[in-house]
């Protein structure tokens, strides 16, 4: 079985149609690394992508991305929504099949040091591969952004992981790091009132006391007309997502509000679908994930876990 | 409206009733300080008693309960198996009543100043009162107990927050300071096999991403023939006792088994109940709390909640 991994790069041009097709176009020479997709966000004025591939190859389609950030993008011209302190701002290497997260701690490293080398950008390690706990957290490094950290890197404290305690002129500093598939999951409610929507989320996120792994907030979907439930799950396995929707239902019910439906944004993997499937479906055996068909966890997933705007394209495994 | 704290003394004897008599005796003249109950256990040789009160006259109890102990126990030759470093090991201060934890902590530190002065007895605040952030739990302080004490107790880091840098020769020291009200909570599961259980227990417990201020692990109870999912919750506003309950049935379902039961081990405040029949009854008003007798609220946790055992004496303000 072949080790794949997601990366996420993140690079900072969100508005100029023809540099970014200029700077996905790298990929188009990496024919083993899968380009999922890519999402323009004008006000952010910034650029997500999504791969998935080999980890060794991903490392050379990375390095191209770089280079060609390096010369398409100047951070003393940009300005956008979005804090950001590089031409690429982060990196995040995360396991996706065959792969551990110690491994793809060393891929995050070993990119770190090859940019380092090769651009003299200075590089820091984040999440997982942090070696310092103030760099767990992509703000906590971030904070300054570009403009900020032409002095901040000159502190000890904030010396590069790789790379030279000095900021690169026009790309800045680069954060890589390793993490957990992050899903980004939505329950609908028929209210227009925030606040009740807000109790919602209260109860199923961390800061408020809620599940350990889970950040949320309430939206007001004007076009929509309802509010959601909007959130991070930060390790579906210890939160799946099944006892979140329940827990939302629950408390929806006290105050007599239906939960018609839910909605992922972006990519889940099987796994993570599969984990609630079984709470459904009431079974606990282990073979269940390869009786499963792709076809079947989608009218499941709509079945019982109401997933709107969903089909096997949403499904990280469909591009394996 | 007078304002009442719960505070919860634990001290070092457990086994010998006649002793034990005489230390409890010391509340007969303190009639405005009402004595729920005190728990002696014999494998920890140590008893834990329950006072409801106004703080002031709890203040001069307090005093009078430190100097009988200084009388009647010598740590030097005290063994159990609960960990302690005092004659009195702790005393927490609760609040309870038209009292807010920030008084309760003033109220820890008078205590702490006041028994450091008259019995030269070293005191340190913990949890809400802590000065130090690895002052806030209490089995950090205790580390070394009564033995290890005296040399801890001469670090610079280890000084106590009021009286000697000096172990008391046979009183020991003593951790004084303020919490929220802790619910002994247990739900009985109709299996007798622990694994499962602990799979419930993972679900809700903060140390496995479940909810913020919930400690749980799963417990077989002999007598009964069947597994519990015992639990600390720490804070009952933010992680209600119906919202537990629920999710335990939830997960329960999925390997089918019944969640016949649950109680409440020692008090638990009324408020903390109504907001669990508030979602039974799927209400949101602030008269509900007035409308509910203390009778209704027991009928209603036997019937929603399914608490065994339980009766009027079991909530904090039946006492006040």
């Amino acid at each position: 079985m072949p080790k794949i991994v997601e990366c996420v790069p993140n690079f900072s041009e969100g508005r100029d149609k023809e540099k970014i097709q200029r700077i996905i176009k790298v990929f188009d020479k990496h024919k083993d690394i899968k380009l999922i997709n890519y999402e323009a966000d004008s006000d952010y004025n910034r650029t997500v992508v999504t791969l998935i591939g080999n980890p060794d190859k991903m490392l050379d389609a990375l390095m191209d991305l770089t280079e060609v950030c390096l010369q398409e993008i100047d951070l003393n011209n940009h300005s956008g929504e979005h804090a950001r302190m590089g031409a690429i701002d982060v990196i995040p290497f995360i396991p996706i099949s065959n792969i551990k997260m110690k491994e793809c701690v060393k891929y995050s490293e070993i990119l770190a040091e090859k940019i380092a080398d090769k651009f003299s950008i200075p590089c820091f390690l984040y999440a997982e591969a942090a070696k310092k706990a103030d760099r767990e957290k992509l703000p906590n490094i971030r904070k300054g952004e570009f403009e900020g950290m032409k002095e901040k890197i000159k502190d000890p404290n904030w010396k590069p992981d790789f790379g030279p305690s000095k900021r690169h002129e026009t790309f800045g500093s680069l954060a890589i790091g390793a993490r957990d598939f992050l899903i980004a999951y939505n329950i609908d409610i028929d209210t227009d009132d925030e606040k009740i929507t807000n109790r919602f989320a209260r109860a199923i996120r961390q800061s408020s006391g809620g599940f350990q792994y889970v950040q949320a907030g309430p939206v007001y979907l004007e076009k929509r007309g309802h509010t959601q439930v909007t959130m991070n799950i930060l390790n579906y396995k210890k939160n799946p997502i099944y006892r979140i929707f329940e827990t939302v239902k629950m408390e929806a019910k006290r105050y007599h509000y239906n939960v018609p439906s839910a909605e992922i944004v972006g990519l889940i993997p099987k796994d993570a679908l599969i984990r609630s499937l079984r709470y459904y479906y009431g079974v606990n055996n282990l073979e269940f994930d390869k009786e499963m068909s792709i076809t079947e966890v989608v009218k499941g997933c709509k079945k019982y876990l109401k997933l709107r705007d969903f089909d096997a394209e949403k499904i990280i495994d469909y591009f394996l």
